[in-house]
């Protein structure tokens, strides 16, 4: 089965607070939980470095980030887990994507646009005191979703415009060059939790407003009873569609709770009283998580080592093959080969063929090759019977599925290989 | 003695014709023999992928381009010789530098403002069929110059705004980030040789009037016998300073040589004659090198190996250890380092010591440590003095210089260095 690619990406410039929590980690790890997804998650510390000139901070956030989505559940042998700036094929990629990329549409992009605003406003020159790194921002991002081909990127409507851009780049690459990227779409979030911050304005560290999600108990306790309210006495009936408590309260509480707190609210429930509720209720769900993440904050090399070995693998299965595969495209290529294909040009190609095999290793392997040129490679099985059916099945469908233990040989194209398996399909039928 | 360390990019996007060997190849080859200079070359292919969309072309010239330059002489044993795409840590030094490059700067580019000029002039949107490569050229071309840190670049004066953005980029950098970057000078070349082509414009691919510089021997003579020239007839004065044929045989000749050929002209030499012994003056020159490069470009996986060697021993020298410390500065950490450096902030570091020892390949080195922290790591030396008078110097000195033998150790940035010379320096006086 060909599980759909959701590519996932935190900026890491702070540190995680309850609506972070709510709006995307949660979500996005229950989405990971289906079956047919293949979830990536990455820590974005190039996208920090357009914001945050703070390097200990890009440091201490990618940390923090990165032990509490382990806390919260994230299982790096299920999803892929790892770092953006351990991946070199990413700004490798952004350079090729620059080459192709339409300046105009940069131009028109929400944020960039938003920033020259703010500088007509203020009487400036349109462009003052904004990075190339704000500019290009879209660029890296397609980068971030082209290089693994994902299919899905769970993104907020303000963010729609940055997949349509990857889209384009893609789709223009692939123009240019051959069909090497899939077209990833948007996945907007329908039901994605807005929390309210203390002061009641949405929850987000640039209003200061926040709950960090692994506050300490005593000041988690403390920050909830700072929430603003009305002044309605206890006894008063208090409106619940209204109320920042009321609204965190839903966010941490089945339906079933979140109804009584509702008839609570309208029996006149004191303040104080609601808001020691609404701490029980996150205290309950946080507090197993925020031992977790004191666990894995204190070992901060346990976490590298994670995340090295998610990039490592990654890199392996996806990048480091697709990025050889596009370098060869736009004619980043290995020198010897240029006169070797100019002279075998007029001849017939000869059919490629599967090849089992043993290794010492003791796995069962098996290539497709054409003469001496390696096209695919796999992975090894535990049994030769394994080996044998994942040949037979690609003969059959005549086409290459999304295997990461599959990999294509030096710069040999995805079509290439389709090609050789839809003849022996067509042949065997 | 500390060489200046001058940098030359080549762009891989066409056939290097005599007006390249005249006014680029043979200077830039003459002035790599002073033994003051270390040289860099680089076949800048990231470079030629923002303009050129054709992959073979992009190939074949980087063999052309490779081949010419070792034809004509480029050693790699004293040069170092390198195609710009081998080194990734250029698209990544890129990526840095775009977060800090301010985006007013990059609208004032030449080259961009030609593009969109002539957008302006056809009634065009300004950006229209403008790529962010074109826009984004000077950043990776301060990537270019600043990862190797290199002191001048020779350019035409065309270039000299690219070599004032590298600077401004550099420096933006060290400003916010510690002193990573040696701010680079643009050396503008006094009396370069620009040639004329076949019909007597500057010789220019753009202009479709070039004589390439490998052409064989026959197309060569045929080429030189199509230059245009006025119709004065055998025995007619003709006037040497303004004739393609006199500047041409200039360049590929000694003074003497030039004078009696000037005379020639005044006294009426035949159109003919002066183009066969123009053809005889170059072809004089060219026919060795030619032969070089024959045989060089029958071997393309020889080519391939020189260059790839190239790329992989400037890395270890120069690229690896300066992006780590760049890594470092930005905050792109090891988090395993993050408590290491928070739990020891209050303790007095310990004193910095030089180790000396041998290694199982019989060569003596020495290392700069603080603790079990490697600071910085020499390369091997042949005999136990010469090692001890390399740490000797160091200690005097106060400081270090650039010596692509010694490599900071990992996460470890000049800064800390230089503070541990220098305290060994005053501990010593």
């Amino acid at each position: 089965m060909t599980r759909t690619r959701v590519l996932t990406g935190i900026t890491t410039s702070g540190t995680p607070h309850l609506g972070n929590y709510a709006g995307a980690i949660r979500p996005a790890l229950e989405a990971s939980r289906d079956p047919s997804v293949e979830s990536f998650y990455f820590l974005a510390d190039y996208h920090a470095l357009i914001k945050v000139m703070d390097p200990a901070r890009v440091q201490r956030s990618t940390l923090e980030i990165a032990a509490s989505w382990l806390a919260c559940g994230l299982d790096p042998s299920q999803a892929w887990f790892y770092r953006q700036s351990d991946i070199p094929e990413i700004p490798e990629l952004t350079w090729l994507l620059t080459c192709i990329a339409g300046k105009g549409i940069l131009n028109r992009a929400h944020a960039y646009k938003a920033s020259v605003d703010k500088n007509r406003e203020a009487g400036e020159d349109d462009d003052a005191g904004i990075t190339a790194g704000l500019f290009m921002y879209p660029v890296l991002m397609a980068a971030d979703i082209l290089i693994f081909n994902a299919q899905k990127v769970p993104v907020g409507r303000d963010q729609i415009q940055h997949i349509e851009m990857a889209r384009d780049f893609g789709q223009r690459f692939n123009h240019l060059f051959g069909e090497h990227f899939t077209l990833p779409e948007a996945a907007i979030e329908q039901h994605v939790a807005t929390l309210p911050g203390l002061d009641g304005r949405k929850m987000s560290k640039s209003y200061d407003n926040v709950i960090p999600l692994f506050a300490p108990r005593e000041q988690l306790k403390k920050l909830i009873y700072s929430i603003v309210t009305d002044s309605r006495a206890p006894g008063e009936p208090k409106d619940a569609d209204t109320s920042n408590v009321f609204q965190l309260f839903q966010a941490f509480s089945s339906r079933q709770q979140a109804d009584d707190m509702r008839r609570a609210f309208e029996s006149g429930i004191a303040w104080g009283e609601a808001k020691q509720a609404l701490f029980d209720r996150i205290d309950a769900e946080i507090s197993p998580m925020r031992e977790k993440y004191e666990t894995l904050v204190a070992k901060p090399a346990d976490i590298e080592a994670t995340l090295r070995d998610g990039a490592a693998r990654l890199r392996i299965a996806y990048a480091t093959p697709l990025l050889a595969q596009l370098r060869e495209a736009v004619g980043l290529r290995d020198l010897s080969k240029a006169s070797v294909s100019v002279s075998t040009q007029a001849e017939q190609p000869a059919p490629a063929t599967f090849k089992q095999y043993r290794e010492p290793d003791g796995k069962f392997y098996f290539k497709l090759v054409r003469g001496d040129r390696v096209l695919l490679q796999s992975a090894g099985f535990d049994a030769p019977r394994d080996a044998g059916q994942r040949v037979a099945a690609l003969k059959r469908s005549g086409h290459l599925d999304d295997d990461a233990t599959l990999v294509p040989g030096d710069g040999v194209t995805r079509e290439e290989i389709d090609a050789a398996l839809a003849q022996m399909a067509e042949d065997a039928a």
